[in-house]
Parts: structure tokens; C-alpha cells; sequence
């Protein structure tokens, strides 16, 4: 469905870097669910670009709720945010040179040259502050079903936090911060993507995020694994080139006797002793939190001159790139993980207890 | 759509480990491909256990196609593929002991107890014999059109292959093995796995997997970019616990100058000098070849004993696995994997080019 | 999806009239639902030829349950049900020339020529013997939830039925019946269609279905609307032309004073008086009954001779089909309406009140 | 999908009579087609009231296009049209009073009271407008491909049109009309919808449509036949209670020998030589024009004394309609029919030829 994620909670993007606005329109959104605009502010905020770490473009992100919301809540049918451009320069585009590592070759070959080049068009990171109006909808049903999503830097410009620990209290502190980190590493790591910066270079990172409070038995065998709904809400993200669940990648050195998370019933539940895999068993929630590990790809615009081609000439060419960029998108990329999570769940929860199950609770 | 993946060309699958069938239905499949049925039998083969480090559940996986085939041509209309389930001893499997790291908890939750248990059920790698016969269906029709994927096992029980490198070539050796790695490292890795086994553990991996030859401005901006639709394909395989694209998690370590791959004209094509991105920017094919890694976790049943907990006395337990079973299903998972990327790119191709581009050809 | 229907509950229809077996796949059924063979043999014995109305293929449809099932329940995974095809005479079908009012000529032009032509493949009406089986499941489910469907000949060959009047009887009725008429005009509708037969002719006919026992509030506004919805798969079935809700197309000739239906409280609860809107107001149910009424065109295969074209010689031509077929196959479309109208209630139901809603019951 | 209709062309609805502004999102458009702002105009100029027979609100319906549009042609990313809301009189509605005939009642069980009641909100025909703004797009892309659609008003208020006759000329005539009668019976038409009017009532009628220049061999066999996709579409449409194509309710009436079209080769091309079929053979075009008719209820706000039911109170109560309302929607429903059969089409026409059909032309 191309611009549109979900399946009974959906989600339709649209708008490009330097069209007249950008927006979302959640469909299927439960009837009732209160409205918090000063959390979707708060989110917005979190997202734009505040600091030596992130671009010089300036939106304010005025977004404005054109349908779906009446006296406060959501009505049940679609609710669409739109957010209008303001401060764009398009004289900072040339269409003709393909910027490397961006979408403007492949735009190209897709669109035949007819697709808004300015700033990356519909494919700008641009288009996630309307992500991220429209996954604040979700996170606030979320939490009124005891569901809490959080999202911090684990490694990016080579400074390292520490991995989840509390889950719900590491979360509620996520909440609170506009750098997300849970040790003291954010100034070392601020340092570090600023040296990037100075060098008209950028770097990448890995985020972690966790799911807490979910249910056990949500979710789908094969096809519709909550691995598979999550990982393609994830890689909708400009940027996001690795997801992994639990253990990931390290399950490689494990053995079996290592990796598996034995069964154990506390105070009459449920529970793993480890949780090596993320919370999930055979695509289906098992009511641990879902841990997931995301890889963010340096920022491809760079100062430095770069290699290219020109596509209108079909020559090659040198490139250098002036404008206005992040040398670093990890940070702003971590709201919008959080927002596609809410989405997702949001879905897969719909699909399992029913259209409103945010209004009446899950009925396990 | 649970079950089903796919929008123009869907698969389709059904069946649980110990009962009478399983199978798949391929649907939107273009008129007039060859049925190749000596390969599908070659591609099952592969799949199968045959050897030490496999299970000793012998199945011969003899398939009927049921529909969608007239005179060994694709008709157009849907396929159906179904392979009896023969060599079945559900004496082995207990009711009401949830093995860890499998689905048997989630399953009763998801499905309040009325799942078929043994053997896993639905949740029964078994299943994916099925997708390898359909997924046979999709790499002839995608060698027709030029393109072609492999799946190597890059690193297993601490031995490691080295990566793709001349891709074409790679691809054409790995359709010619069994046990698939680009060098001599098959031994120690097969006596790796033994020991595992001896040491009634099992261990996991990282494949590695590459599609050549797919045609530029292939995939969606957001939400059904190109890793979002074969990550979504690859987290459907049980075990798989993590996907990266190109560099992936490596990117984390990396500036954009190193990470950006600068483009080029050659011959009059558009290529990347590097292929960090794995063939895929802003979520479409740039004509490079896609790269993907996929982590394995270690097969789940071992024959060690562990703690468990019973479902339906609720009390904790422990578990000494009997039946007979995978100490790594790593090898056997490429053959899968190769399936499900098949049928996911020629869902992308018939959603670009239309239905009948695998009779047409790719019309750019 | 071509040839899957349904959202939360969907059903994937396979097979061809001369091809090995036909089947159908049922996804997202809520487990724990018992399994009634008996009225699954019963419902594929009504959609049977049975008589002088009918064609002469003898089919005993005898079905397998692949999977799905266990220990006589729905387990909540894929439930496939295939019928082997037997009696298949293929010396009667000619490849080339088209037959009017067939898909013979449409298929062809879509599938350039590799369909199974033979008995019409995988447009042959035989194909709703699975949509028959896969349709009793659902008709059991809805049962449990207090929800009725049933279809009765309204008028066919020129002799007419009453329409329904109380409900809720005339659908258990209907149950008891192999011809579903509601007064006595069976041997006179049977007699004029044998009339039909001599003359080496065909008659079509109105089916009326009702729905009885639905929710409030089920459905959506615009594209998902419950007659959206119900047309969709009411369309499916092959010779269905023309299908209105409610008063249909006579609500050309009403003013709005006739035709709305006043709502009253009676018993605490809302109902119309009358019920023009046939159950459905913005496309969403009131809890009135659904009625619906279903134009059925004479099916296609007539003795007569016919023109028509040789698609291979392109030439002109004159057509006597021999085979064996129906002079009328209204009374055997009663039941595949049946079937389809209960899938398709069955996946709004789910897609409202959630997957477990058969298990659990509607939480209004 | 709710308010999303279409899958590989897609249209997304939203917005509320009385709320900030309704809009619509066409995703899947192919790049590079003029977008005729003039002809957008003219359509929603046609759909807007502007008569006797039309309701007194007035809405000048200008509309903005937010994303998907570049230098005048689209870019083939998510086209986004709003139209503001302006001439909203919301004191003319009260919550608990259900209209007769409305969605009122329904959408109070559905979203529990919380739908924004005002005009009948989301339910409103005034959504239709971005519709037909959006279905404009669509019709333009189709004459691109030489596909026209056009749609009279067969029988309103006991006046009758005739059948279409030469088609394509039949639709270039009613391209432009402002109200689209084939005869001369415009005025008697008009004089029995203001009879009915002054009566403090309401009529309602037929639309005939026609799709001209369709190629043969587009759609699918079962549940995505072209009377699926295309009555799925037009009953989405509030007021839409019935749907036939070609003979439709009349083939009960007829013998096989009358109904069944006969093919024919003329100048090398196959046609039929009736087209009772209405240009759809087993679900699939045959290159006939299609023939659609459809029922349109009166519109159910009328001025008259009605007895209804106060929701909060739960007490039945009496109800008269104030507001502004037209005493006959056929005429203004007929633009949206188009629109929502261009949609349709589009879509049908992309997932066959695939996306860049309308760039390239069919390639059949």
C-alpha cells in the first residue's frame, strides 16, 4: 500500500521537503481517546533540530488537526495532522546531481524526473515530524492500556550507553529528555558528532527502544510476525539500514543453552528469566518487553566534495553539497522510532481485541 | 493478512508439523512461466535434513500441485502446492510443557489452548518446506527476467565464510552446493556443529544473502521501501532475529564520507563505486546488488534440560527435550531465506511493471 | 488480493473444474470453534445437481480438511479445506472457440492462452463447492453469535416467491429446504425451468438473502461499507449482475417520506418501523436485518446452437456446446451466496470486536 | 482499510461536514500526468449545488493541492487535496435526535457518541467533494489512455432518460452538461423534483454509467471481478442502495438464448454483438463498454414531520428538519459516480500494466 502502514490502525503519509505542507492521516483510530496537543508539542519538539548536532533549518512545525478530533477526542474516523513548510530554500537543490547515499538517483529511475528534487521531496527526513504528530496519538492510546515505548542512543559517533536496564523506569526517564541517554555520555557524545561536523562529515549510530506492558499472544504466525510488523514499520525510516530483536545479531556466538529464555511462574504469571528474545516467541508476543536494536547510517549529506554524476548530462561529476544539514540524525531519529512502534502497535492491537479496545481495555 | 504476504504476487501458507498437509498458494503469478519441477525437488533437497547436523526426522517432502499449472506452464491463476506430512511421531510432544524460545507459550495464549501442539504445530519450521517449493516457483521466474539470489551461511559455531564478492559468480557457485560457503570452511564448521550436539546444545549463525541484477527505481518511499518489504519477508522465517542491509550495524561505526557510496557512470549505467547501502537508497533499488545479513538464533530445542513451566497446572518445571531435532538449522534456512526473497521481489516487480512482466520482461 | 477476500478473516480460493482438486484456505478463524462436518456435507449436498434443474456431473465432493482442525475445532491457524475432482469428462471442451457469456474469451486475453480452458479451469462454477465448505464454517460461528443467514429463490423462469416476512422463521425454514422457496410455487418453478431445458435453454432468476441478528454499529463509512463489503464478495460469484439493498432499485420510484425508516424504541432498544434501508444506514448496520436482493443471469452453457469465434484461426463460427450442465443454476447459487454473505460477516464482525470474538461473543 | 480504497492506485478519505476541512490522498498515482486545475473546478462545480433542486448551502469548494504535484504534473508520490470548510451552520443539528434514514443512529453505536454529529460529520455527502476532486485526477489520467466514463440520470422522480446508444458520443455530450440527461427531459425532471420540494420531501432515481475504451482482459476471476471492485466503490457512495451491470435485474426475465452475447470478429477485433453483459465475461473486460446502473435512495433529510428517537434520553420523540437540504441528490451523486469509477479503474488499470501505465501506455 505504498505510502500507508497498518491494517485496522492505519497510517497514510504524505508531502514532500518543499511542497506546501506535509501530513498524516490515521484511519481506524479508536473512538474517545483524548487528544494531549501539549504531548504532541512535546514530541514535535523533541524531533526538531535544536542544537550543534542537528540541521540550521528552522520549522516550527504549526501543525493543525484538520479532521478525526471533536471537543478534544478522537471521533473514530480519520484523523489527519497537517503541518505547513515554512522555511524552505530550494535554491539549495540542483536537480540534475544525485546527492550519494540519498534517493535523488533512485527518485529518478521511479519517478522519471518528474518528482519534487527540492530537499529530497516526499523522501526528505522532513516528511517524520508528520510521523511523529500522528505516532503521538498513538503513544498517548498506548499508555492508556499500561503500554509504555522508549527509545535511547546505545552507540553513536563511537560513545556507548549503557544497554536497558529497569525497562518501565528507563523508559519514564526517556520520557523526560530531549537527549536520550541513560548514562551521562550525552556531552562526550555531542563532542564527538561536533568533531564530525567540523570535519564536513557525519556519523551514524544504533538506537535501542523497548515496548513495555505488552500482552502475551499478539501478534501472528509467519507472515505477519511481530518481528515482520515491526521491522517494516522500522525500514519505512529514512536512515535505518539493521533492525534486530532481543539478542540479534550476538545470537551468532550463542549456544542454545545460552540463548533460550526458560519459562518461569512468578506470583502467578508467566515470565522469562532471561529474555534473549526481545519478547517475542515464534512472531507472538510473550508479554516480556521487546527490545530491538536499530542501525541509523551516517547523515548522507555531507560539506565534504563528493563524487557523483550528473543524471540530466549523464556525465560524472564532483559534488558539494552546501544547504542545511544534521551531521548527526540519531538523536531526532529516536522520536520518530518511537512513533512508528506506536503505530505498529496500535495495529496489531486492533487487529487482536477489536477497533476499540483503547476504550475498553484489553479483554485477555 | 496473517498467513498471506504479498499484494500483486501473494503467498499463501498453511499447515502444522504433525498433520495431514502442508502447503502454499502462490496467487497473481504471471501466465506462462515454466514449471520447473526437477528444481523445486532440488531446492526441497536442499532443504532437508541430510546429515549430522540436522534432525533425523526423515520426510520426503513429495509435493502435488493442485492448481495453477496446465501443460507445465503457470496458468495465471493460483497455485497450489501441498506436501503430505509423513514420518510424524507426536508421541514426542507434550501438551502442556512450554519448550523455551519456542512458540508453545505464545500459541496458548494466542490461541487460548485450541492450537495443535505437536510438534509446534503451525509454528513448525516443517512449514517452510512449503515456501520452498513456492519460493522454487519464484527464483525461475526471477532467472528469467535476469535476476538472481544466493544465501551463504557467512558465520556458524564460530566459523566464518568470507562475504559476497563477485556476486554473479558467488551466486552461481552457491546454486551448485548443499552446504553453502564460498570457501573450504565447511568442515570445520560441520565439526563445530557436532559438537554442539555432543554437548546436546545446538548453535546459530548469520546468513548472508544477495539479489542480483534487479532493475533501478524498484520499492516505495516510507512504508514499503524495499527493506521494509524483505524485512517483512525475512522476520516470517522462525529464528530469525536480525536483518541488515549493506553495512547495517557497521554503519554505526562509520563517517558519511566512508558510508556515502559516491556514484559513477560506466558504460553509460549508473553505478555506486561502493555498495554500503546494499543496493537500496531512500527505500528503492539503485541497480547494485542488494546485500542483506540475517541473524540465526541457535535452534531452540536441545536436549539439555531446562527450566519450564507447565500451562496448564502453572507450576514451574523441567524440561528434557526428547524428539529428534536440528542442532543448527542455519544451513537449512538459506534455502528458505532464498524463497522468501524471491517471492518478495517478484511481488515488487508485478506491482511496478504489472502482472504479466515475467512474460514481457522487464519494460524500464 | 485477487483471489483472497477478507481483511482480519479472509478466505483464498484455488483450484480448476478439470484440474486435480479445488480448495479454499481460511485465515484469522477464531479458534475453539467446533467443526460440524455433518453440515458441511449437508450444505455441499445442497449446492449439488440434484435433479432435472441441474447439470449431469456427478461430483461427490468429497472434502479433506488439510489443516486448521484439531481434535475437531478450529486451532486458530490456516484451515484449509480441498475437494479432489473426479468425474471430468475434458473430451468435451474445444480450446479455441469462445463460449458467449463465458470467461472463455476474457481469460484468454488475460492469460494469453495458458489458462486451463477445460471445463472453464478456474472460472467454473465447480469452484464454489469450496467456497460452499469454507462458507459452513463460517455459517457455525455466526450461529454461536446468535447471527442467521439464509437465500431463497425470489423469482426464477417467470414464477415468483414471497419475499421475507418473519425473519427469523422463514430462515430456519429455509434451512430445511433443498429448493429454498418460502410458499409452494417449487414444482412450478422447476417445471418452467425444465421448459427451458427442452427448449434447449436457460433461465436466470433473483435470489433474496437476509441477514439476521447483526449488531449495531458494525462496518464502516464510504469504502468499507457493509454493502461495500457484501457486494464485493456477493460479485465474486460467477452470473451474479445486479444486487441491491434493502428496496433497492425501487427506491427510485419513493419519496423520501416512504422511503425513510423511522426509528422507535421498543423494549428499550432501537429499531425502524419499516425497513427500506434494508439493516444498513451510512453504511453501518442498526440491528435491523439485512436484505438483499441478488439478480442471477441464465447461466451461460445452452444447447442452442450459438455464434461465435475461433480464437486461435480468428474466424468467425458457429458454437453447440455438448457437455453437461445446468438449465439453471439459481437454486445451487443459493448456497454459495449463503457461504460468501457468512465469510464476509464473519471478518467485519472480527475486524470490529477482534479475532476471539466467536470464542468470546460480541462485547457490544 | 476503512477510508482507503484501491491497492495499487489508492484513494484516502477524510474530513467532517462541519469540522476544519475534508480532504483526500491518492497514493500510487503514476508520475508525469497534467494536472487540469480548470477541469478539477469544473467537476466540483458540477457536484456543487446550484439550483432548484439543490440544497441552499454554499461552498465555493476551493481547494488546495498540498503534495504530489510538481511544476504542473504529478510527481507520483501521495497527491494531497484540502478543501476548507466555510458556509457551516452547525446550530441547525442536534446531537441525540437520530435522522431517519441517516447515519446518525449508526455511527452513535459505532463510535459510542463520540463522532463529531454536526451535518452527519464524516458521513456527510459534502466529503464527497474531495472525492470528485480527487476522482478528477483520475479521469484525466484514463482519457490520457483513451478510457472515458460518463454517468445521466436514467429515471428521477418518475421522469425517465434513454438508454445510452452510441456511446462514446453519449459521454462526450454529457461532458458537457451540467445536468446530464440524454433527452430533452431536463425541465420535467426539474418540475417533479420542486414538486416534491414544495411537498417538504425528497425523490430518488438511476444513474446509468458507461466506461468506454476499456482494453479485454482486466480484473480477476472471484473475489476481485470487476463488478467487485466497481460496485465496492460505488456503494461506498452514501445513498448508493442498488448496483447491475448490463441487463442486470432483467437477466431474471431472460433465457440464456436472449442473454448470452455472441462474439464476433470485426475488422480483427472480437466484440460482442449485444452486450448484456455489460463489457465484464466471468468477472473480466471483454472491451464492451461496461454498463453500470444504480440505484440512488431519496435523500432522506426532509422538511416533513418524522418520528424518531432521542438517543440520550432514549425516548421516542418527533423530529423536523431545519438545515438546508436538497430534495433530490441524484444529479449531484452523478459526478461522484464517475469519480469513484475513475478511481477504481485506475487502480484495476495499474495492478495489470503497473504503475507507470498511464506514462507509457497500454502495452497489451
Amino acid at each position: 500500500m505504498k505510502n500507508t502502514f497498518g491494517q485496522s490502525v492505519s497510517a497514510t503519509l504524505f508531502g514532500e521537503s518543499h511542497g506546501k505542507a506535509i501530513g498524516i492521516v490515521l484511519d481506524g483510530v479508536c473512538p474517545g481517546i483524548s487528544v494531549d496537543e501539549e504531548f504532541i508539542k512535546s514530541q514535535l519538539s523533541k524531533r526538531r533540530p535544536n542544537g550543534s548536532t542537528d540541521t540550521k533549518r528552522k520549522e516550527m512545525d504549526e501543525y493543525e488537526i484538520l479532521s478525526g478530533v471533536f471537543e478534544g477526542k478522537t471521533t473514530g474516523t480519520p484523523l489527519t495532522i497537517v503541518i505547513p513548510n515554512k522555511d524552505t530554500k530550494s535554491g539549495d537543490y540542483q536537480r540534475s546531481i544525485a546527492r550519494p547515499s540519498h534517493a535523488d538517483y533512485t527518485a529518478y529511475e521511479k519517478y522519471h524526473g518528474y518528482e519534487d528534487y527540492r530537499g529530497g521531496g516526499h523522501f526528505s527526513g522532513r516528511i517524520t515530524a508528520a510521523l511523529v504528530a500522528g505516532g503521538a496519538i498513538a503513544i498517548k492510546a498506548l499508555e492508556g492500556l499500561g503500554i509504555k515505548i522508549g527509545t535511547h542512543i546505545l552507540t553513536c559517533a563511537g560513545v556507548s550507553d549503557r544497554v536497558f536496564c529497569d525497562i518501565s523506569a528507563d523508559i519514564d526517564l526517556l520520557s523526560t529528555l530531549s537527549f536520550p541517554v541513560l548514562t551521562d555520555c550525552k556531552d562526550e557524545m555531542i563532542k564527538e558528532i561536533e568533531k564530525a561536523s567540523q570535519d564536513k562529515d557525519s556519523v551514524g549510530g544504533i538506537l535501542q527502544s523497548a515496548i513495555y506492558g505488552m500482552p502475551a499472544g499478539v501478534g501472528e504466525p509467519w507472515f505477519d510476525s511481530v518481528e515482520s510488523i515491526l521491522s517494516h514499520a522500522l525500514f519505512s525510516i529514512g536512515g535505518v539500514k539493521g533492525v534486530e530483536f532481543g539478542a540479534g545479531f550476538e545470537f551468532a556466538n550463542m549456544r542454545g543453552s545460552q540463548a533460550n529464555d526458560p519459562f518461569e511462574i512468578i506470583d502467578g504469571k508467566v515470565i522469562t528469566k532471561t529474555n534473549n528474545n526481545g519478547g517475542i516467541n515464534g512472531g507472538i508476543t510473550n508479554s516480556m518487553p521487546i527490545i530491538i536494536n536499530i542501525a541509523v547510517k551516517p547523515t548522507p549529506s555531507i560539506a565534504k566534495e563528493q563524487n557523483s554524476v550528473d543524471l540530466t548530462k549523464m556525465e560524472n561529476t564532483k559534488l558539494e553539497i552546501k544547504g542545511r544539514h544534521d551531521p548527526c540524525i540519531v538523536r531526532r531519529a529516536s522520536v520518530v522510532v518511537d512513533s512508528v512502534l506506536a503505530l505498529a502497535v496500535c495495529d496489531m492491537l486492533a487487529l487482536r481485541y477489536g477497533t476499540d479496545v483503547f476504550l475498553k481495555g484489553l479483554n485477555k
